[in-house]
């Protein structure tokens, strides 16, 4: 097909389903009002949250409460009659932090505690900790032109805050991130004994914000312990060697990697009553760090994400495709699950025409980030009118979620919920990220915004990507 | 000039500051990246609020703490090098709690104790309190239809719920505040001992909500006690009264109404440079209520308030017309501060023409919503793209602010900040109106928005209001 012939085909295609779009409004409308409605008179999602989060509590992969999440989501997504349920093996590293950590600012023979956290996949310090003298960076970047000279035998303290004039607070947070991840694995090289990073939190206060880390391809032996030190005890620390640059830090861990074991991706499917063999994924991670309760990251996504589907049953939706749930286990500190998840569907074959996660906190909602086609995109962004009785206005292309982007194809539509990031870095991997700070409407509007979602493109959305192929034939 | 003519005139005014906003737009937007950066990074908003949240505490007109507040705002204002500053005395009312209340459901010789408080404005209950049997009605409206028998000597409970499914939670206030407000009155006609409100929280939790109410023209010696009851004990009274109707209730109260006393709007401006006796409005309310600290009702709005004329000061701004910052007292139980300001602006025959309140909440800004002409608000909502990097969406036609409507004329633009509205009823006229609720960043940002509307009324907004009363004549 020539690329004018492409474009009035593409045009028809618009005014068509523009057309059918005017026609369906009235009930499409009625549907989405329902969705609201139900979540927000009869959610389940808070109820889940509740119990994930003060019942079994941080749900770390390979311990015994990601076990207990497990099976406790498995038992409810099952008294939703769903036309199946069941368990996705996946092989799941297990680290453990052991005894809290323990550290102190020693100067002029006064000790000043501060409060750290290992590095989720940091080592432990040697036993009776680690003390050494300090040297502050801004970044991991600047290691290289101090060299070995002045970084031997000595702990480098990684000191980049957040920016805070970045509305969103994920684009501050992904312009730190690399400093925990990689910062040890960089110091070693240089002979440095330890590390220890600016907590990522968008606030200033006294809890330290765990996260995954990794050593790269360092060798064991060279490894070095990491550590999260809260945001007011980075400004101490880096105030104290103002005025002192030989002072010492001491920290103690006892963190330690297990062999991996098996765990679960947890799965649901209203199975399609026109295309069963077409997929939509919705999903949040099951797993959290260990610090909180892991309300926001992401038990919300999973509860949101389970509820979607009894929303839609509630509402008196049928889906013409596979409505799946999935929970994914391991996003945290290995993408496991998402990765099997992906690798399975695609032995078997499986097409899946959308994925959208929920991985943001559960805040209110504010729209969806999409990562596909332009003209898809096209598309979705005409349902924006359905959207803005529920003040929901963010329609953006953009990255989706970890979980699902192993699933990425041409043929497929990610998409992640897009809450309102303001706060979600005040808790997110710390021991603040508990369900007191988890609002209910805030929640059960997510889950309606998701449900919303997911009818659409199991109405229309799918139909375009076929139409497309076929004009690409 | 005939309608045609008017018409034409209307569009060829539209495309003129169209064009002129284009060839403007490049340093609006630097404008507004300024602003919001330096409300992020360097803004007072927050430091403010701790002060009259943690220093200061609950602000009831009248009280010490309110004069405290006057003072303490008035010294913060003359520290920004402000044109003038100066206080504007206004007669307030002065109620006073008293002893915190005490109340219990006495079923079947069994006491449970229960949380309410008076609400603002009632009288106390005799020595020793008020005991009795209970009438539930879901709304004061059903009282007529019961009369005098069923109500005579007993207490009524006004169970009315918030209704979940509305989005907008002030839309689900206005639909229950009546109740608290008239909900006494209405039962002492017919002879009811005392009046128990459910509490206008959107949450089911312990705290009582307390908030005005009037006994209108009742004869003092009619009136009756009357209080909220936290959302939790309403639903507990109720599920009681299925299981014994004839249970009696006890409260007591010591609250009381003092003679009027002398209080003060507190108001600073940057005096125009180019139109100085034209004025813009920005402003909060002062007065909070007594439970918590009245930091989101309204300390929130005082404080973003006062940074908007040192945020545009930072960020070099030379306003053409005065900007005026009013914290305005006693809002909460009389609104005497806001119609105080209007009278004397009429009295000076001041030319008024824009006025902006915060009094929703300190949370995440997404809009304004606009009491103003149609043609002006067409002119507004050009200005959407120059926000749409700061996620403020919300641009609608509606109410503005309690403080600012006695200001209303034909010639105003009266606007009103609209932050996320889903936790601020959770927290209204409760003691957890508390600092640790409100999010610096969120604050911030909404001082930033106000900042970024106020710049642009002033810059452009009045010379449509202008070229629309040339139209006229």
């Amino acid at each position: 097909m020539n690329k004018s012939l492409k474009i009035v085909s593409r045009i028809t295609l618009i005014i068509f389903f523009t057309f059918s779009l005017i026609v369906n409004a009235q009930s499409d409308e009625d549907v989405l009002k329902t969705v609201y409605k139900t979540s927000l008179t009869n959610g389940k999602s808070y109820e889940w949250l509740d119990y994930l989060s003060n019942t079994i509590g941080g749900r770390l992969s390979g311990s015994t409460n990601a076990e207990l999440a497990v099976q406790y989501t498995k038992v409810e997504l099952e008294k939703l009659g769903l036309d199946k349920v069941w368990l996705q093996p996946v092989m799941v590293p297990k680290w453990v932090r052991g005894e809290k950590e323990m550290a102190y600012i020693e100067a002029n023979g006064t000790i000043n505690k501060v409060n750290i956290c290992a590095l989720g996949g940091s080592v432990a310090t040697p036993n009776g900790g680690v003390k050494a003298q300090v040297i502050e960076v801004d970044t991991y970047k600047d290691l290289e032109a101090l060299g070995e000279e002045k970084i031997k035998g000595k702990i480098v303290f990684i000191n980049r805050a957040l920016q805070p004039e970045l509305i969103n607070t994920f684009q501050a947070y992904g312009g730190c991130s690399s400093e925990r991840y990689a910062g040890a694995a960089e110091a070693a090289k240089y002979g440095a004994v330890g590390t220890i990073v600016r907590s990522l939190s968008s606030r200033q206060d006294d809890y330290p914000h765990t996260g995954s880390m990794s050593y790269g391809d360092l060798p064991v032996e060279q490894r070095i312990p990491s550590a999260a030190i809260s945001t007011n005890d980075a400004v101490k620390l880096s105030e104290a060697l103002k005025k002192n640059k030989n002072l010492e830090f001491y920290f103690e861990m006892s963190c330690q990697q297990f062999d991996d074991v098996e765990s679960y991706n947890v799965i649901g499917e209203l199975t399609g009553s026109e295309f069963p063999n077409e997929y939509i994924v919705v999903g949040g991670h099951l797993d959290s760090w260990d610090l909180g309760d892991g309300a926001h990251d992401d038990g919300a996504g999973v509860v949101q994400s389970m509820d979607v589907l009894r929303l839609l049953k509630e509402s008196g939706v049928t889906p013409k495709r596979s409505i799946r749930v999935v929970l994914f286990m391991n996003e945290e500190n290995g993408l496991r699950g998402g990765r099997k998840y992906a690798e399975v569907a695609k032995a078997k074959n499986e097409k899946h025409v959308f994925a959208l996660e929920s991985d943001a906190g559960g805040f209110t909602p504010r729209g969806f980030s999409f990562d596909c086609s332009d003209v898809m995109f096209s598309k979705i962004e005409a349902w924006r009118p359905l959207f803005k009785p529920y003040l929901i206005h963010y329609f953006e292309k953009g990255g989706s979620g970890a979980d699902i982007g192993p699933l990425k194809s041409d043929d497929i539509v990610l998409a992640g919920l897009r809450p309102d990031s303001q706060r979600y870095f005040d808790h997110h991997h710390a021991a603040n990220d508990t369900f007191e700070h988890v609002n209910k409407r805030e929640l059960e509007l997510g889950a309606a915004t998701m449900t919303a979602l997911v009818f659409l493109m199991d109405k229309y959305g799918t139909e375009t990507i076929t139409n497309t192929k076929e004009i690409k034939d």
